[in-house]
């Protein structure tokens, strides 16, 4: 299973330790981490996987590995610029987004488009025409927010493989990952 | 002047009817309108475009040039998929966003993320920790919109040209503009 | 009709000499230029274009459509660095390559690969297994060059109209282009 | 270190022996494989590593993870088309080139733009005027090619660490590698 951490690449303190706890606890439930791979909740998430052993994956913007943040296992240099936010989120089975300004406003929207889960903790609110979007699962704490993204996350595999022509390849993959 | 106009590839009668007068105002005042390309609002800009002459440029997702719909004059087949929304925003000095939905959302926020100026007809509100983000200029009609993008545009020209690397360069290429 | 010129953005005279031929010849007979934007071959050919009232397109690979070379009348502002190669080629019914390097070798193989008619002057040679690769049509003037390009890309678009489900689309869309 | 396969999704019986030896040499090496994550020569790679407790990471084209074939550990979904390619490259310290046809040159173009070595089995030959382009470093066997690909790909990471601002980065993210 992979879970998108997404956010600024600077940020409060506050939002780094928010970002670290859910990089700890996807860890600890063996669940691969993918981010932007640059700085702010990015890295504090890979740090916090990284320190339970966890794997990460950063999508970077830029052609240049090097420019990933230190906790990141294996940097994917897309060159792509800001276009890399598709690939963050449709990587991804959830999301959680951590605060986040613009830039994750657009992978929010990349994700929800695909009916992809995104969990929030203290990110965007939606509203159109007066009324509240709620598509955004508003979260109070990191281990809330890991709950249930891996419960949904584990809802869209199902769904996946449920899919006749889907069956063989998915479970045949699963049972391959690392974690 | 190139004006982005984003929404959905499918929309209700009240949508098209707006974006096709938004289409045909800033084909009168002389600007080049950029889109997705597709159906829906895009299309619906770009018909209202034409019937006053004016040049449409169409973004499109995929690698088919005959995708686009019959409005446009220019198609850019990209063959990058949903990632194109930033290329959409990005080549425009304003954008005038008509309904919308999640592609749509992904385009306000990358052209916010550049301090591109967003004009809103009935498209999203944005808040986060309670407090609305106003950088979605909202506007009544089709109208107000033009002139609030025409203008919004010109000041960013501007900025840009007393940017004192770039004067050369833009003013030559804006002057063999076709519009 | 659109048609894709390809080549350096720093260039030799001679490289030089030919592209701005290029360019002259695709406008006089009502083609759309479309190329990377930047200088070089790229500029070359939009110049010779504008100087036959021609339109040009740009495709950038940053952010800022102030990068376009000054004949550029739409400059497309990506965001996406090179992998804006792919939306040249493929933009285009026919492909004409001036000397080149590695960046031009990616847009022949993109154009190939969707059996995108390539033109080559002085270009690059492709082999495999000791026998040579002869998809890149090769010529010795800019004349031949623009002859043999237009000819090939009216074939392809005549092979797409017959297409039943496009007919309509292109034979609308087509009767409304500038040129 | 990261080290790509690319080669085409459908191949012959010969190309994929190859590929998979290729694939198990880099995991008893200790590589982590990067591909573009379909079949023919990059499923076969990925099954190489995986027979060798490799890591292996497939960036694929569309939006679905599970069009990976079933030996990708890390299914990146990038969204972006074709486009991919630069990105598959641009995340590899070298490149090992299996067969291949257009997609697969365009890949080796990327690579050369921006220096990473390109190591070939039975695949393109470039010319440009006459003369033979040696960039594409040609060998007999995928011992061969493993062995020069990690001798390169370890030049360009010392040449990389040896720029003073990326030490420190470098040195810690490289020490956190699984492998």
């Amino acid at each position: 299973m992979i879970i998108a951490v997404i956010g600024n690449s600077s940020c409060s303190p506050k939002e780094a330790k928010l970002a670290e706890s859910v990089g700890e606890l996807l860890a600890q439930r063996g669940v691969t981490l993918i981010c932007g791979g640059l700085g702010g909740v990015m890295e504090a998430a890979c740090r916090g996987a990284k320190s339970k052993a966890g794997l990460t994956v950063g999508i970077l913007p830029g052609q240049d590995s090097s420019t990933a943040n230190p906790c990141v296992d294996i940097p994917v240099a897309t060159g792509i610029g800001e276009a890399r936010n598709l690939a963050v989120v449709k990587s991804a089975q959830a999301v959680i987004a951590v605060g986040g300004s613009y830039g994750t406003l657009s992978e929010i929207a990349y994700a929800l488009k695909d009916s992809i889960p995104v969990i929030g903790l203290n990110t965007w609110s939606l509203s159109r025409d007066g009324r509240e979007d709620g598509s955004i699962i508003r979260v109070q704490s990191p281990s809330e927010a890991v709950d249930k993204a891996i419960s949904l996350a584990k809802r869209r595999e199902n769904r996946e493989i449920t899919t006749p022509r889907q069956v063989g390849v998915r479970n045949d993959r699963r049972s391959k990952l690392p974690h």
